[in-house]
């Protein structure tokens, strides 16, 4: 049944982030997860023994049995995804790149480099080819951060439609978002933090490399000013964000409903294993969207849209909420895997495969 | 030790914002509680037996004992302090102003009235003249809503030495502010609520009257654009808000950290007994403010502020706390009688006064 | 496709367990929702107008087109599953019964009828007869209360295989237990309540009904004192239990954990569509069972077991888990229904039937 | 004004009890805090660089600026409070007492030595004299663990007065319980633990000493079963218990009221500072105590109890609730200091004594 799958490790296994690239990748029709690579403290151990597995599906028994490994460059795979931790990111997926692997990066490390590109495959799929600017034997993808994603998708087709002068955001950021142990219990029951140390900065940096024009050379950054803030909030995942725009012609309330609904890209065209179906979604309930009742849409790949009104300061404003960890960071890093291999960049001499009938 | 306390009765006084009232009145110098009415279910029982106490201060004995009559103006007291239920707090309050009450409330429906003021002592005192233009007996004056009051005692000093041409508030608004019941507890575990019906239209026209001018005759709105976003969160006390503002003239970080610091009113000059010694405290740690953690600054009554930062789209942004029960309701009111005693309003034939040695 | 399913009317369609009976039964493969019935407040309207849907799943779009009824008996079904208020659930049950259907009842009402069976399928199918007992041209039969029925499913072995003399159980319930809107999040957050109305009564009772002996013509209840003391906690769904038990007999730690492993009743034997594959699963990690991990398990059906080991005063203590809206209510009425149609219950002349093709 | 005040040292002043302590010694008239004590890593700091402050009172600006030492025996007091980690409590504590030390420790490490009392002052005041038979210059007396004091405070006056046989009690335990940061927010928000490492031991040795007889040279533990099952849940303080006892003699419910409503012991017989004026409150209503509600009577100090009602496996069942960081940590061993002050223990050449007019 799994024959000639693309063998994949995951860097950073035992993270939080790292677990749930485990947990998306179970039964992945394209990709098979033969590589777990964790710091020197769990190396040596089976996987199983070195993670404290906290998703609530069960960790796939396979897996459990794998031998940890260190993250060092001869891991016996074709592509790594990394959930790395930012202190060491950058440093590790330059040495797998240099060694030929194709490197899926959620860390922000790299995200900015002027070589590598940052990836919501409904929107940018364009700027995968700048990776042959970069002087690597593999390559470096990166997937934005995860309170970026659901904003920019939202984004796009206005943009596209009526143009952008301007966004304001205002986030309610999930738990999960700052990994595991994270949060301490004692810092949010009755409580919010108005503070996410360097959240507002990519929110407002990473939205112009993403949303910008690739000529074939170079991306050109979309002219635009955003300003973000940013917030922790007691729910456990789903990212949800009150918005402002400004556009640059006029459109009605219908003209962008429209616009959202009819929104579509190369995940969809390309029928990627992971693509949702429809990617925005937009609820006419003033009350919704809320992250325990629309996160999981589309398997966690969706986005949720709502409270589309006229604004008194800009033009308009609404409420987005996405998945952090799906669509925020394992599930898109999966998908912007999806494309890397659907648009035919895994196709030369891949460095390892795992061969029919294993 | 009680002489010639001005008696006072709490209408709704079985409700939420009515037992808060009983909690702060509980030991007033100058205001004793010696009337309940509550809706027509509860008249005739002990308040003990009519309330379901939720606060965790205990009842007070003494008001326990009180049988709860109902909200017709024929109580025993002087002044009357208004928690109820919108649906019918219009009439019943005007009909106690006519009756020669004078009616402080914390309902939504006279605030906006021409001849009614709507009160942050701190901010507009003198516009409670005004009251001289009611036809009534008594009179009737108003508490703003309360994710308005945090927010406009935190705009008052930049209004003043700076001007302001433009405000954006987005809040997280604790779960007290929704009354008991009020919130399922299925609908805010692990999630957020990205609406609140009618808050947003409170937040972007009370502040207009509030920061308006009084003339002597009519007051005048201030002429300034706002635009509000309201969202629930799962904090028990403590409304957090997000704001950002373009100045009318240029201001450093510095000027306006000073401004704040500087601020203070008629309840501090006067020393009214529920004036916070100082309205306005800004904290330096990017963390803070957080609900939890300062919503009792001052007993409840004071403002946190904090993350003064420049911003890309308006001038500058920061984030602002109070206590929505204590500060932005009755805490707030109890402040607004206390200035309308000190001013003089409550001197005439007071209708009924508790004697020496009651 | 769904060729001669069982028509089946939902009673209490609008309340949270009536909704849950209706996700439940999307693509149900005997059952097909024909009929939803609520109060007279709700009649008329469309079922998804009529519904406050509280779900995470999305409400089925051909069950949100149904005209919503009233509870009387002359819907178009043969079995109606209540989910209807203990306050009217009585009376309506027994008319409908009366009038020839089959009622699946999640209310406590005829619970403790001496010709009503109290079903776990697993535990106790042979009390199903009993409804022969029934003057009624259709029949009522009942599901036990959410907390008994994991505690039950755990303890069924035990008395089977070594003797029950004693049980003691502490109940953390979750909140769904309390239906929509049950409990204020005022009540909840940052704390927890020490009492359930009624819910001691049930858990101290019940067991002995369903554990009991049916001689063919009554149940006779086992011989077993059981002390319960129910709290509530802040968990949104799954209701854990620390258990504590006296045996008749002598048995290991390994012996209990065997008894609970091989266990298995008719719901498997049969294959029923709503059976967990394995319905009881210990877990070795001494932190395990928690609520937001293990309440899916078996889709909702399944029970959790953890931390099992020697008791001080009683024999063993261990820690039960299972979720109180599935296993505990619609999930476990709906296996009761398969039971009552596998076992030829529903055979003879059906009232209504959907046609082939419908 | 503070006039000889005895010196103090907080051991562990960076952590979660430390802070604790801090906080509860503000304006105490017997202590005063002049030496706070780390880890290295924060010795040499100032307390207030130091210290991640989780209180909601704020900081004491004087202890703020103190310098922080390591935890040697050389710190400028008479009387240690030690809130360590318990793995380096009990060596730290034993050189602190052999330099001349007072220790009063909240950690478990010495708390069942045969010559350290383990002391509730209201229970046994008299255990006191058994730090004669320590070898040290100075003296360690311990506090107990925080579920077990509530509970102990509940069962003392039945054990005078019935007599005990058997307790059994399963806990809803508070997040502060487990230090700062403890708890991961992720593995709380929905959820519920069925486990804490440790406590349900300590919860079934210590009261046995606790209840002890000393007989001037050795304590004698009481003869009493106990068992424990231990839960974390999601309240923040306020640990509550299910507790069910078997007297060894009859009582009637009103005996057992009675028994707790009269009780008292040595600190309200000595008026000591911080000595609750009632130790045990018990309340009717059925669904008291609750840990919001009622976590902070006496200042935390006291201990409410509720839905006393008889049990059908021991003789009586009842809920317990107290402040786990205050009674139960860092107010319970200020009150033992106060009683081995009171009691002239500190009395002989204290080391170190604040001078007048300090």
């Amino acid at each position: 049944m799994a024959q000639n799958k693309i063998q994949v490790g995951v860097l950073g296994a035992t993270g939080s982030v790292g677990q749930k690239f485990i947990a998306l990748l179970a039964d992945h029709p394209w990709f098979e997860v033969k590589e777990v690579a964790a710091s020197e403290r769990s190396a040596g151990k089976k996987y199983k023994d070195a993670v404290n597995w906290i998703l609530s599906s069960p960790l796939p028994e396979s897996i459990g049995n794998l031998t940890v490994k260190q993250c060092e460059p001869n891991l016996n795979c074709t592509l790594a995804f990394s959930g790395l931790d930012s202190s060491i990111a950058g440093e590790v997926e330059t040495k797998f790149a240099e060694a030929g692997y194709y490197v899926v990066s959620n860390s922000k490390n790299h995200r900015m480099d002027n070589d590598v590109p940052l990836l919501i495959p409904e929107i940018n799929a364009d700027h995968l080819d700048i990776i042959k600017n970069q002087n690597h034997k593999g390559c470096i993808i990166t997937n934005p951060n995860c309170s970026t994603i659901g904003l920019v998708l939202a984004l796009k087709p206005l943009a596209d439609k009526f143009g952008l002068e301007a966004v304001n955001v205002v986030t309610l950021q999930a738990l999960s978002g700052a990994g595991y142990p994270g949060i301490s219990s004692l810092d949010i029951i009755d409580n919010v933090i108005p503070y996410i140390s360097g959240e507002e900065e990519k929110m407002q940096s990473e939205p112009l490399k993403i949303l910008g024009n690739f000529n074939g050379n170079t991306i050109d950054n979309i002219d635009l000013k955003i300003s973000a803030q940013c917030n922790r909030v007691g729910a456990v995942d789903g990212h949800l964000e009150c918005v402002q725009v400004k556009l640059k012609t006029k459109a009605s309330i219908e003209d962008i409903k429209k616009a959202w609904d009819e929104f579509s890209g190369e995940p969809q065209k390309l029928n990627l294993p992971s693509a949702p179906r429809k990617t925005l979604h937009y609820f006419d309930d003033p009350k919704y969207p809320q992250p325990r009742i629309h996160r999981n849409i589309e398997n966690g790949m969706g986005v949720a849209i709502g409270r589309l009104r006229p604004d008194t300061l800009l033009d308009y404003k609404f409420v987005v909420l996405s998945h952090n960890t799906v669509r925020g960071a394992a599930g898109g890093a999966i998908l912007c895997a999806e494309l890397l291999k659907e648009k035919g960049f895994i196709n030369k001499e891949t460095l390892y495969e795992t061969e029919a009938n294993n």
